[in-house]
């Protein structure tokens, strides 16, 4: 069992700082889900029927929160009210194409506890509605006047596809070494956090500083923000969430507790993980004696240790600000999430 | 055996049209040539592979031809040079990557005589290096200026992921109506088509009316062309295409031929087609049965006759340009393209 790591200000528990983003953006996210439900909407039933049931699936709608806090930490007079809506919406279409996609490449059973598209209609149609979902969102990105909009969610698109491509590349290897696997998050998910950020702030009309500044902000919540999803999965106290711990581990995927296990084990110990994660040949104890190994060489609190290290940076990048509500929750949200899992 | 239909002028070959207009657009394929593999590029050598695999496969970049020729049939001395570039290389990009996802979701095993990358890499590989694709179309698209060619082709990218699933909503059934199936067609071939050339116009920046002229021409050509496609399945003369004869009927995928033999056939024909498309229960001699009960009722006549009435709607749409070169083998590509068969 991973060890308990203390930190200085345990109160802030990560659902309450998201509920209280959601309170706090209650409007705009009704508004952003107006535009979701009407760009679901299609004359095929199949659709409709496929995308309701993501629609119900519960999802924190985590990325359209980092917009509209952009947006409302950046706005001035100059600024056009609701402009970023729709981005919002193109952002969470995007997350959601990807997500499809990426259940069936993981050949994925669950997700938010209930079952995933593709096992449920299959992977067929999964790859055709991640596809439509994928095209929804660049129909919404279209409506936008902004050249420099375009290009940064057309560019995140590309690199979240080159990230997962990298990853299959590098698929049931526990050999990789940190910075490959650096490179992999950052494309996958830290991108489409950072993009979300950027295009709230854009659409204030606000400096570059501050746009740098939240693109920063974005790419590092995300990078620690997936770490701890990955240590997730080790730990005991996490299925709460919904997600199976030890999914990662049954699918052979890579992740940072087991990179750092690998580069710390001895040669038994390094075979071990070869022929669990490598050859995918797993016995009854295997995920077991992961995470023994895992406790031994404390990865899990050093995969923490690496997630706030990008969450300081996270924090401090938002010091240009003025103190408002909106970044002290930013601030809080990137903080308590690297407590998910205690 | 289909029988010989004998047209007015029988001189036009398909192929030698195609290699006339290749020509004639020599310089500006090239150049567009030049975006593909440079887009195509990446630091990901997976990708480099697959990419350039997919580059030797021999596409004949139907639809950057028509962007090209749209180009110079609209285009003035207010024309930009060059803008129409980018673009027939994004429709070339969202062309392919429908391809990748379209053979995952066959099960193809070859296109164009090689083996698909699905077949070679898997079909996680090809749904990833499909989004990767898709992506470089958009970042392409975000290039352009227009908000009206970004609508066009992302409303197109909407209308083929729609048609793909509306496909697959009626997978199997032979007793789909006309309509339904026009429906899919339109939207998953004749849409591109249609983008393709609206694209080329509006990058000369020339009226409404032509516009709208060259939109009509690609989308009557891309049903004409998809119905002979669908026709070449069930035609013994058809391999030197690199297709194999009958795959459609082995997958069970109904295309035209069939709808008009269903709606035709006696109650016994019927169970046959119900056995052999539905259920895929298929015997040794069930495809040469097929042949047979498609030529009693002159369904590949009627197919042709189906194609000839889009292509007819075609040639008119022509009817407010010049008589240029390029009007000249538009004319001439939708009139060869019909007998493609013989």
């Amino acid at each position: 069992m991973a060890k308990i790591i203390k930190f200085e200000d345990p109160k802030n528990n990560f659902g309450d700082c998201v509920n209280e983003l959601t309170s706090l953006c209650k409007e705009d996210l009704a508004s952003i889900n107006t535009v979701i439900l009407d760009k679901l909407d299609s004359p095929i039933p199949l659709i409709k029927e496929i995308t309701s049931y993501l629609i119900n699936s519960g999802g924190k709608r985590l990325r359209p929160l980092f917009t509209c806090s952009s947006y409302e930490i950046c706005k001035s007079d100059k600024s056009k009210s609701n402009y970023h809506i729709d981005l919002a919406a193109a952002v969470e279409f995007i997350h959601a194409a990807t997500l499809m996609h990426d259940d069936v490449v993981d050949e994925s059973m669950k997700r938010r506890g209930q079952l995933t598209a593709n096992e449920v209609w299959g992977n067929k149609t999964s790859v055709l509605v991640g596809d439509f979902l994928f095209s929804r969102a660049f129909q919404l990105m279209a409506k936008s006047e902004s050249n420099k909009i375009l290009k940064i969610l057309s560019d995140t698109s590309v690199t979240i596809a080159e990230g997962e491509i990298l990853e299959i590349s590098n698929d049931k290897d526990p050999t990789i070494n940190e910075d490959i696997y650096f490179d992999i998050i950052n494309a996958k998910t830290a991108s489409l956090f950072s993009a979300a950020c950027q295009v709230g702030a854009i659409a204030t009309k606000t400096s570059n500083e501050k746009i740098e500044a939240l693109k920063t902000f974005g790419l590092n919540f995300g990078m620690s923000f997936q770490l701890i999803d990955d240590a997730i999965d080790y730990s005991s106290s996490s299925y709460y969430l919904g997600k199976n711990i030890g999914d990662d581990f049954k699918q052979g995927k890579v992740t940072l507790p087991v990179i750092l296990a690998y580069l710390r084990s001895n040669n038994k110990e390094k075979n071990y993980w070869k022929r669990t994660m490598q050859d995918l040949n797993q016995k009854e104890d295997d995920f077991k004696k992961a995470l023994k190994i895992i406790d031994k060489y404390n990865c899990i609190e050093d995969t923490i240790k690496r997630a706030k290290h990008f969450a300081d940076i996270a924090i401090d990048s938002l010091g240009i600000f003025n103190d408002t509500t909106y970044k002290k929750i930013l601030i809080n949200l990137t903080d308590s999430s690297l407590k998910r899992l205690f």
